[in-house]
């Protein structure tokens, strides 16, 4: 893959959607993906990568931080073009996802300076996350019961992959610490004895009453199925590798592939009623994105053929439903029976992320199984 | 029609959704629309129906305002069964049903005072939206612009019509500057030469940049339309009356209904390119019903035979699509090609509202031809 088609994706998206210039997705992301394509890939180790990023970069570092906001941590979800705060949430992920452009970055640059900042911030969301969630916002409310989403430990997993590759020493070790709860965390949501992945459960570990707790993503599933793979293979845990392959990956494919018209579905109910989300039915793009990496990087690591034969269903129709021969970039939303009913190759919550990165994953695992079969 | 729909869909409601079962919808609208039925048609006007209504009175006096949220008249948007907020959204929503709530209760119980406290809560409303927001706890941020939303002027338009209704005095008379306001304010969304009716436009009444500048709601227009119709019956507004058939409710027909499917489609883009919403392209319950009311409304003071056939039209799709003429009730959500998608009938979003109001509308616009004719 290139970066011509993100050319296009930028154009399309300036159109559309101006007022959305400059979300997380946008920004941060975008400035991780270039900086890590830069340093991992040689046809992408060309200047202009690296000085698109740095001016992504020196964007976030000025503006993303919201002064007077509470926590001088928080970060705006969304920044006119001139850098204003327009949208501010009271969740975790604009930070999180600061924290990866700004090491990733730092990676690049070796700025120490942006190292020191990206491990502050994480300490913030740590400290949010496990300690004291009041800086984030929220107002406290009396019918409020904690309520664990599977995003947040899947987040911060995947911020001490990215804070901890190739590094050693005193700062790493607390990381893994985190690292370890995250995983205990994610796979409290494998419940109904371990038949079914829930989004949201209690901070016991338990099931919720009502909708939201029998909310399943069968994408997300996926994608939190290779962050545990990749930490179980990483830290020689066999039984956690089982677990991502089997539960994680297999279930989201037996409840959530569509057998009538292919494709993953957004959103199901593990009792089998009709989820509150008006899209549940639809087919997006990012879900198959996170179960090509999630299918190619079981099938490398077990070489069960199953697990090839999976990957090969979701390639066969991603291809040909998402992936625009014509014009180049995928489309992002199909209806259930497969038809594209947003056109549009980039827009709030499409940004330059899922496509590249499973193109990214995927051609450095097809390359490690090719290179080992070679040799 | 009749309640029996309305006991399935609670039955329906608490099943599916137990978390939502109080929210705004559920009972400030339901208390709203049993009091009316109660009071302005005889076979409703049955003690146990009252008695629900006082049953939802008592919860929400006793419940929906909470303590120590900035402001003593900010109400919950969600609650739990006993009684505990669950979710406060920055908006002014919760309380204006609020005051639709104990307005009408208090008609039906005349207690004093629920009037007193309904019209409190009015003048906070109207100096959130006219005077300082900053009581909704909406953080002041950098990029702010002020954005105009025509659900705000319309929600207020709908408390001046329920607060002043057979009503005189000088209260009734600082309620009607409110709803003069509420007009002009709504008129701005009329864009483009009168060509297109915007959803969000600026302080200034001009058109904002971007996809959110461009979008439109034809349910929301059509409901504007009758709004606009209503008042300017009300106030002998010869000019408002046209505009409101020939721009509020002739708009949204011409580009929101689906030539090739039938129905209103959700949202639409005033350029013809793709609303960034993933259910654009979805058929709703709730604007069929308002575009039902308008289309009667508007023939009903006219007698053009073209607004008769656009009810006509509007009709034959709703009552083959939404109604469910096996288990009663109406379906709420469906595909662009018709299929019913979400097979609830009460949901979070889909309470004892729209369907109920556009049937007791019809009725009452459809009495008003038929006496009409008689004599």
């Amino acid at each position: 893959f290139n970066l011509l088609t993100f050319q296009r994706w930028l154009e399309m998206h300036t159109e559309h959607c101006s007022k959305y210039n400059f979300t997380w997705i946008n920004v941060s992301l975008q400035v991780w993906m270039y900086c890590r394509l830069y340093r991992t890939m040689e046809r992408f180790n060309k200047p202009e990568i690296l000085e698109a990023a740095k001016s992504g970069g020196a964007f976030l570092r000025r503006f993303a931080r919201i002064p007077n906001s509470g926590s001088p941590w928080k970060c705006a979800f969304c920044l006119t073009r001139d850098g204003k705060a327009l949208k501010v949430q009271r969740t975790i992920f604009s930070e999180c996802f600061y924290v990866m452009a700004m090491d990733e970055l730092a990676r690049v640059t070796g700025d120490k300076d942006m190292q020191v900042e990206a491990a502050q911030m994480m300490d913030q969301l740590v400290h949010w996350v496990r300690v004291d969630p009041s800086g984030l916002g929220k107002p406290q409310l009396s019918g409020d019961t904690p309520v664990c989403s599977m995003a947040v430990p899947m987040m911060l997993l995947c911020l001490v992959q990215q804070l901890t590759e190739a590094r050693s020493g005193e700062e790493v070790d607390k990381y893994r610490e985190v690292g370890g709860w995250c995983v205990k965390q994610i796979l409290q949501h494998l419940q109904r004895g371990g038949t079914a992945i829930l989004e949201s459960v209690s901070s016991e570990g338990k099931e919720l009453p009502g909708c939201e707790g029998r909310l399943q993503n069968p994408g997300h599933a996926l994608e939190a199925g290779w962050f545990l793979l990749q930490y179980g293979l990483e830290n020689g845990d066999q039984e956690l590798q089982r677990t991502a392959v089997d539960k994680f990956m297999e279930i989201p494919f037996l409840t959530g592939w569509d057998k009538e018209h292919g494709g993953l579905l957004y959103f199901l109910d593990v009792d089998g009623y009709c989820p509150t989300q008006l899209e549940w039915s639809m087919k997006l793009w990012w879900p198959h994105c996170e179960a090509l990496i999630a299918y190619l990087m079981a099938y490398s690591h077990t070489k069960e053929p199953a697990l090839l034969e999976r990957f090969s269903q979701v390639y066969d129709y991603t291809f040909s439903h998402f992936s625009d021969a014509e014009n180049g970039e995928w489309f992002g939303y199909l209806t259930q029976q497969g038809k594209v009913t947003l056109d549009f190759k980039g827009g709030p919550f499409k940004g330059f992320f899922h496509v590249p990165r499973c193109l990214y994953m995927c051609e450095k695992i097809l390359d490690s199984i090719l290179n080992k079969q070679e040799t």
